[in-house]
């Protein structure tokens, strides 16, 4: 199916967010229990079949029909003419149900942007059309069994160039998105000192394997790993240049992680609404939770963190210049990274505690937030690594000259 | 198979304790990782297969057969002569495995305690042997879906009395152990003003259905829903006085919540364990976490937890008066078991923390313990309702004659 | 001296806002050891004499003329053109320092706004100019010693009418600037069921005493009691009407805390300024302590406390309406409030600590700033109170319809 | 005046307890406002006249009439035959007032023990009777305003041997007790690698300077600075021997540490029995405080932070071994001097909090209480090195073989 090249919506911030919002309340909250177990199921089969169950399909099929996929995609592939600062606002919506991302295109978005701003021609051809239309998506492959993410320098995964190819030799683990993914962009170290890489490299690509998916807190949510034997990648594979492949790590964490963290803004905030509307309920009533400080104490905080996080989303994402949607202050996007993780992780953790017993259960979404939700102080940063590169850098402010 | 009615081992604490340890360690934690596929298997089958899968089976056997098991049981049925001060540092080892109370037997010392102090002698009868041997299990059904927890009075399962029979209308949920339970404790409401009922109800009871398995944070873990239609229920199955129904709650919670409260400081203390290796190990030393202050940090704030949550305990276990293994003091047992709960959910998540993406996988058992870890904030006394109780009754020291 | 009716700076918020960062660097950071001293010793010889201390004279006077003075007075007293929004980035510089909302005259700012909104013609004659000069200065007087300062029908200051007159009896404590104020802005009960009433009494009214100066944790601040022995009002004092005093109540509280907290965020930065100039001075780098992850994480936290509360304060003073000073979102504002106080203590708390016994001791503004920032947390509104009404008021939007 | 040296009264813990409660209520509490007001005076006046104030000076000869003076002392100057770990509870005791350790002459303890254990014949002679009987007191100076506390190596005040003297020259500062002490324990570096000395110096030895005084946020509390220029010290005055000094630094931190955080438990159990009373007047009822959760919570946190605190000071003073008074664990040492601190400064802070602004005014003992808490964190070692030291031994315990 073709992407929404002429979107029949306009740009307009707050149409959009209530769109999404009528969209998920809709369609997607009733349909999440069925996708979870639909995630839990194909990923546990650990097959190569990579179609999308049935209910997701459907899904996103009816966002397409509706104008709100791919809306931050870059513009030439139907994408709404929006800055990252008018998006997070609607990203926060797409966040609301785990499913969202998925259902909305967003996932992608990150991804085609790398593309876009630095993939050859010939890779350019070759996928953004398809990841526009949702036919394609890729994964990112940084993380590995024996190095420390936080310094590449420590990656184990090399890239030996031969002639008009680079060989891959390694191993990648929890990789998001790995069990479904057609395409990865792996980092890899090369021989010139300090040298690092990112290829771009399709999942047919012989000596590549993926799997086996690997479960987040006992549950599988598409992570898993990918090794490299003796894979061979064209230089046109390469994204940018291999001079520049630090800037490039920079720019794709700093658009992801604010990316994440507006959608775990957005998952935050349904806890909130949920936790809200259980106090609120016959059950809660009967209970006197409204009337209960504790409990109000709990509504103002998680509300708080909320409201904390999304500022600081807000902030980080208006450091773009011109036309880029990449952020430009990395202090300002870790700073948002661990608001709105440590948003989500408390208001999943909040509304559970306000649901009681039901809150531990499967019938309500809360139990496969709070999966997403701790899983954020560690892929992609670790809280105890951000900290300390925020607490350096505010300090070099005040360097003695 | 006969229970240890003559220990073969002295009750000597530390040699139980060394013992348990090296029990735990050598047999135990290597079949973790089977255990929780069996666990997760058989819970999902729903079946009314109650038997043990054989793994299990097998560990409890050596522990029987190496004179650890049913430590803590009545002593008339092979417990050993311990004090519950002395036995709560015992119970710690057993709990330094999630699947330790299983193997060892203690997870059914707080039902026999109360069927040897408050049965009638027919139950006694056909329970207590049946129970020390490990062949016959039970389960507290207290929880329901539509009342209030820390309210009896809102129960809505009602026990009516007709000649000799009691007839049990009612649904519960959230029952632990319900899927392999051989009997039920039920609390019900009787016509009486506030009155309420203890009744022992075997699972074969006709009208008496067991299931659905609930899962507990997306894992099944052995607790279920169990529903009362018309179940008639014998006058000798009623656990001591119609009018002391209220006094056996409060020794159920009483010896529940300290029990319970010292198998989570051994399971916190095992998560200590595991992220100190895990910190000093190869790949730590790789991103030489030992020397980083933000590790310290959390290294120093989970020991303090446990040492605290320790101290508490014994503090509690300690207001036992002559014989009785019944705590009587229920503001130290609540404050043990606040304390012991934050040290486990401390640790499990600081845990996590520091085995990273690991850390959120499967090769270790840290997500099976934060699962275990975040339920005890809500099962069995939330922590809302026992700050609230806890300030309540200090206040009261103070108050004005 | 006449107000700057006339000014001479145009309402440019940077230029501003360097202007002020300028002056308080320059004039009022280095005579802040003094202005302790003399703030200590005035009020303790809990005289009458209310001449400010010669230092202050001079500070005010250098401020007026750089027409930095009275900057959010309303504008026909000599205030710039600015809305509460623009006005609290420029309130934070006003409160960098201790001593500066009294330096910048900022600390009339919100008797002026209520007494122009309310005041009689006579009263607004009588102290509007003065107050905008400088001359007079005005208090507020609500809490007693035997009412509960978040329940007014609690009261025990009366207001009786007699007449063209009103007859107030009671006592009030902790009054703010009870110790230099020209007049007090009464809250009183009346006779009428729910009556309450708000009067502006002249301090050298027959019956009122004011004093004894009272301390706030140690340390003369301003505060004191007054007392009001039959002392006789005219009608014309009186604030608004009877019936809308409750509203008035309510504006004072917005604008009031709205105001505090821009202030507190300034005097936060101020001690997040000092810690990193501290932590990168040569007796910091000493102790390396620039790379210690601990001294990373404080500034982190600090930073994170400021930025929060500055983007709260901006919300709550974004709700203000039309060319009216008052925010109209009472929760808006008290989450800005305690986001502020918050950030304040941390901020305080933190900066002593990286000093070390230096932190504790005369030779910074720490000490002070710390006795400010503790008593935020009560003064103006409890912690408690606020965090309840803020949860009640969130959960109101879920009530079932 | 003798001490005490035949006890008219049994070592009897629960006995001591009980005699030292009804002291301090009955004769210590009612002067606590003027001994706080004589304290600041004296210290103010940086006088050289040492002798207490006269309402001290009456309760010193009242608690030593009644037996309950110096019950930590070495036995031969008239301690009872207490253990540490017996004496930690009285200590308690003796805390719950800010003057209870000058009282009740514990704070001489420390200095008695190291003289006792270490000083050679002549310095015992000199020094241990006089001590004993309060004539005289000790200070220890260690802190100085260029070094690193907890890098002794850093330390700048130098001891050059010549001849049958040394000569120190250097500054200390915030120093405890220095505005009173009689003599001064000097830690300065020798000229050895490493080398460091304790040298007993008389305060009346030419070169030594006493003062200023230095305030503690705002209030002097008897900490100052001293001067050494030139000052010769006999050999005799040297404390155990050069090579052992980093054996007795240790000593004097251990035991020191664990009397401080005994006494702070005491302090801060002072603030729970007052805040829980405060809710409990008539004025707490009038605000309805007894029935609110906010109120309740505040209360279980600080009843939960002081029975940690509590039990790991017995924990820490259980380590001394034989009849040493010194505990031998640092680690168990360091865990209870800052759960202890934690536990002072939240006791004061909640208690400040629910008296409200009566809290941060004169009329409770709660600022001056505040003031000690916060001091706890800094002086004798900050949190931030303590935390670091802790995580760093415990961790060494898993390093790899």
């Amino acid at each position: 199916m073709a992407p929404p090249m002429q979107p029949t919506m306009k740009a307009d911030t707050q149409a959009l967010q209530q769109a999404l919002r009528r969209f998920t309340d809709t369609h997607i909250v009733p349909a999440e229990p069925l996708l979870a177990q639909a995630q839990q199921n194909q990923a546990q089969q650990n097959s190569n079949s990579k179609a999308p169950a049935a209910s997701l399909a459907t899904l996103r099929q009816a966002a397409q029909q509706q104008g709100l996929w791919g809306l931050f995609y870059p513009q030439a592939y139907g994408g709404q003419p929006l800055s990252l600062a008018s998006y997070v606002a609607i990203s926060e919506e797409e966040g609301r149900s785990e499913y969202g991302p998925n259902i909305y295109g967003s996932r992608a978005a990150l991804d085609m942007h790398m593309l876009h701003r630095h993939a050859s021609p010939s890779v350019q051809a070759h996928c953004l059309r398809s990841m526009a239309s949702g036919e394609m998506l890729g994964a990112y492959a940084m993380s590995e069994p024996n190095s420390i993410g936080s310094i590449p320098a420590t990656l184990q995964t090399t890239a030996v160039q031969t002639g008009e190819h680079w060989v891959l030799n390694g191993e990648k683990w929890f990789i998001s998105k790995a069990m479904e993914a057609d395409f990865f962009t792996v980092l890899a170290t090369t021989s010139s000192p300090g040298g690092l890489l990112m290829l771009v490299v399709p999942r047919q690509t012989p000596g590549l394997t993926v799997g086996p998916a690997q479960s987040i807190l006992g549950w599988h949510m598409g992570q898993g790993r990918v090794r490299f034997d003796a894979v061979r990648v064209a230089n046109t594979q390469v994204l940018g240049q291999a001079q520049n492949t630090a800037t490039l790590l920079q720019e794709r964490l700093r658009l992801g992680r604010t990316l994440n963290a507006a959608q775990w803004v957005g998952l935050g905030q349904r806890c909130f609404e949920l936790m809200c509307a259980r106090v609120q309920s016959a059950r809660g009533q009967q209970a006197r939770l409204p009337s209960k400080q504790l409990v109000r104490q709990h509504v103002y905080q998680v509300h708080e963190a909320l409201v904390h996080a999304r500022a600081l989303v807000q902030m980080a994402a208006s450091t773009t210049q011109g036309s880029s949607p990449i952020p430009t202050d990395e202090l300002a996007v870790n700073m948002a990274k661990l608001a709105a993780s440590k948003a989500l992780c408390l208001a999943a953790d909040t509304a559970i505690q306000l649901y009681g017993a039901e809150g531990l259960g499967a019938d309500t979404p809360l139990a496969g937030i709070a999966r997403v939700a701790r899983s954020t102080r560690i892929l992609d940063g670790t809280d105890e690594v951000l900290i300390n590169a925020i607490g350096k850098r505010l300090l070099q402010r005040y360097a003695l000259a």
